[in-house]
């Protein structure tokens, strides 16, 4: 059997983290899976190489335009569009092919909010994919259809998860997010020139107004009865990749810090990816970086009254495209951890 | 009249900073401002230039034990030393001597604080060093001792101050303050070499433990009658200089944007070093670095019905050295901004 | 006396580093110094706040258009536009206005080196801004037309001047200049974005292609009467500010480490912005960081028979902003260190 | 068939390294290959994950003393220990256990250099790890030993190597590499903190003092009849991995730029590791980050009678511990690609 892939969008930064991992992926190296159509609607016909040179081994592939005709007959196509065009391919691609979608389109149950935040209508929802979700693996792996989270949303969700599902907390979470520089994309831009990023840190849409709250407040609120509030506020670090969201929380009366960390532990027991660190340890950006890993840790401040959760991912593998591709062996009934690092690549 | 000044640690970087900013101050282009002793204790015998090559001028200076006999006779002494040693020094000068310290020794009223938080005896409490908390200004000009205060209390005080002084918010706060690395001093270290600290972000001393909390709390209760909470999770990023607090509470009934925006601008309208940013801009650290200014800016979040309040400073420059000159300066009743830059050093 | 400085092309990094330097200056301090039109075509009408948010005590003063009729009457115009615009301008103002350029279109004598590396009609050439080039702070302090040297031409012209000047070495030069990303300028560029540039290097005008090459071989060839070869690749690396250039060129007979090191010490003894480091240290850009200075080393390679000279320089001050002040101050006739920095922003 | 590995001196950056790819290898993927001790001898009995939370899948191994009985009985050993040791751990494992060291110590043939360079006694001469060198590949698949080269030398080899065999060049080079703070290694040290490294670019070692100097004039006098001389160069910066290396030579006569680019695709053409970039492209280092690549370029500069080679790779990967495994894998007779990324951590 052979497996073909298309990347819709392979030159932006999702694209080329697909391309990464998947050209190390086992089914890669087998032969068993095969890179089809990579496209992009303004680099049409240029190389790969030129745009993308550190994918080394398809320097000489060509790039095609983004069109449902390039895209059809794939096993597999994964989009890294700009949300609007996912809806449109992914609705024009048939039922034999899984689409892996990178955008928000397909990700928000509820009309209403997506309107709010992104003032468009409504493409319609897909299982989305977050495994660790509670009841999503079982959806996934029966599903042609994967919605791809938000980096911002799989950082926060998988941080206060167990807390919000075990009652450690009211659930009217503030949630900080210290992101690197790569999450806004490949596109030319003033204010994230080099010069204007190095040596600098700032927050940006604060009042609630970024579109990741939303998707945040669905997940945590599958595992709570509890009405949940999020106040979430990105800043951005001069990183390239990274996350690093700091979670904080009213405790519940009597919840000590044994109690919590036993909670955390359990819960991500049997989870390859999501790693909660001994005591004393905090997760570190660089310590997940190119990994599909997020690392958790939770602290009680007594004084305060508050639950702390820290949670470390790359937003390019486990805040996309690493999900991406788990989600695509989670599809394909293979062992969903192929294919993606353990260890990131620190220092 | 001509004034002696002497650093003790000036070979730290709160030193250095001090000596950079000195050495452009009016007073000592004029000749009224002299330079005495500089001492270090492990670096006695060493020059300036060996220790500290950025402060080219005085290169060939010698740098000389840090002892109250070294100290004594100048009219100004700063202290950039470990806390515990200048309590010691502080003590040993006379009155004639204006003490300006940069430890956190004498910053705390509440000894007990004291105790749990550094784990030693109380030396007792100085004028604290920001002059725009109501009252301060007066209360160090009259004065011969400072404590400076810590970085992350100034950046955390000023940026919450107006709403916790108006009522804004309920003072429950949850303050998030990401840093540059300089902060931790010039100690050799593993978990602070450049591969360890670039391209990674962590947060540190999580909990509720960070020996900044006490002082935080200590200067919002100057301007409320309610009990103030505050957990603080310090975060470390890749930079050298600058810090930006994003600090969270829960808005108090009827509070809107455009109240708290009026509230802020009036709060620091006569303040030189504060800085309300007009409507749609942020604070960035890299617009301050190695000025004396605090950018704020303050933003309602009516989701989630929480205040969240955004503030930028130089950790070295306002966060230390640069409040240590501004209190020099209105202890000696000059110009409080005297030799102190507006403009910060951006891109 | 009052003395009005306009800047065209003041939103750009260029201009915002004047502003910075001349908001400290001790003219601007003592009201001598106006501050007036402040010009950049596309961001006429807009707030300098909304432009340049560290401009704080400027941020509501409003962008004018570039034109001459703007910009005559001032009796300084500082000139940061792109090539080509600065001849036109340059021209149209009147004689009883000093103009310092900060373009290169007045930098080169020979017309053949400017067509040949700049594919247009050659403007002229006048009084170049090094103040310590032999012969020129005179010829600056009679001129009322300043071409303010490339920032790579400034870093290499002084790490080398001395040797060639003293006949170390063949001038046959291999200079590499490592630089920040701040010299490529403010504009939109995927190529610079922070996540195409941070933790990353790469080599770029190879080949000699630099246009920066021509000026720094007629700066050396004024202080020889052999033909001097400059073989220049400039390096970008992350860092905002900074340039670091390491020449190499081969040592003639019996020149030994003692000696190279006298001459740089001599050459240089009463320079207050050229500072050779004792042995043993290097020049680290953050040491020059913000100021005025050029620090200095120089060492014989015995081995390979060559000697290797290097200087750091921060591009955008002493590489550009600074070097226009410090040639406003010669044309003015006052100390030519006022309002410059000697201390850099280290760490 | 299960081979066994270990590794002395895990826990520093190069130990670190080799198990990020191992554990990503296809044979320990398999099965086939086991990880056994790893030791470090000042971290004897701490946990993996106290003091590398990056490699979570180990985290609960405990680390060994590093002893010949620790390590005696695994297949293979890699060394990653401070040169000086190497000799003597190396010596003490038989013939049955293949040793990859990582150091110095068997590196150079010649015991004068050795002594010069090093300043101890000369260990010996093992097979030296740059299987790109002609006949080496040949000498590894027959070694039980082996020298892994240092990352400057890989560098400006392989970077260097075509035009040397060729002719193309006088080999008398002056390299200038800068490289990522991560080289110096995990130790303590004011000089390496991230305050002193981020924002900052300088020189180290100049003068040709550089220990890695004879081992690059040892590399490519293998090639050529002609006496080479090679004036080294580093330059510290702002990035945790990756060298650049920027290599000038003078041209001999009649060579173009059509020439020089055959000459090296012709050269590289059938590695695996060693891309030449399309003419306009040039090597970044983020392009390499963590996979075991080298690109390289080659440029004619007409004007300077020069030819500049630059050359990038990542210092820990084909560095290091990617050499070290692609030697492993040759002496083990498998493909000498397995396990080794082609495609960088870009952006």
């Amino acid at each position: 059997m052979t497996i073909s892939v298309a990347i819709a969008g392979a030159t932006g930064y999702a694209g080329g983290e697909i391309l990464r991992l998947l050209l190390s992926h086992p089914l890669y190296l087998s032969g068993e899976l095969k890179i089809g159509a990579l496209t992009g609607h303004s680099n049409t016909g240029q190389k790969v190489g030129e745009l993308m040179s550190h994918v080394t081994p398809l320097a000489d592939r060509v790039i095609e335009d983004t069109t449902p005709e390039v895209l059809a007959g794939h096993d597999i196509v994964f989009l890294g569009l700009p949300h609007g065009l996912s809806a449109e391919i992914g609705k024009a691609l048939g039922d034999n092919t899984t689409v892996i979608d990178c955008a928000a389109d397909f990700r928000l149950k509820n009309a209403e909010d997506w309107q709010d935040f992104y003032g468009t209508e409504h493409a319609g929802t897909w299982p989305y994919g977050i495994p660790e979700l509670p009841g999503h693996r079982q959806e996934l792996a029966k599903s042609n259809r994967v919605a791809v989270p938000g980096c911002f949303p799989t950082t926060i969700t998988l941080g206060a998860l167990p807390a919000v599902a075990a009652g450690l907390i009211e659930p009217d979470l503030t949630a900080i997010a210290v992101t690197g520089v790569s999450g806004a994309g490949k596109k030319a831009s003033v204010a994230l020139l080099g010069a204007e990023t190095m040596g600098n840190v700032r927050a940006y849409n604060p009042g609630g107004r970024h579109r990741h709250t939303p998707e945040i407040i669905q997940n945590l609120s599958e595992v709570t009865d509890e009405q949940v509030s999020v106040s979430f506020t990105p800043v951005l670090a001069p990183l390239s990749r990274g996350i690093l969201a700091t979670i904080t929380a009213p405790l519940k009366a009597g919840v000590d810090q044994a109690q919590a960390t036993q909670v955390y532990q359990d819960f991500y027991a049997d989870e390859k990816f999501c790693h909660v660190l001994p005591v004393g340890q905090q997760p570190e950006t660089h310590n997940v970086t190119g990994s599909n890993m997020v690392h958790i840790q939770v602290h009680v401040d007594e004084r305060a009254g508050k639950l702390i959760m820290t949670a470390a991912l790359d937003n390019l593998t486990k805040g996309t495209a690493g999900a991406a591709v788990q989600c695509m062996n989670i599809t394909l009934g293979i062992d969903e951890s192929m294919g993606l690092p353990q260890v990131g690549l620190a220092p």
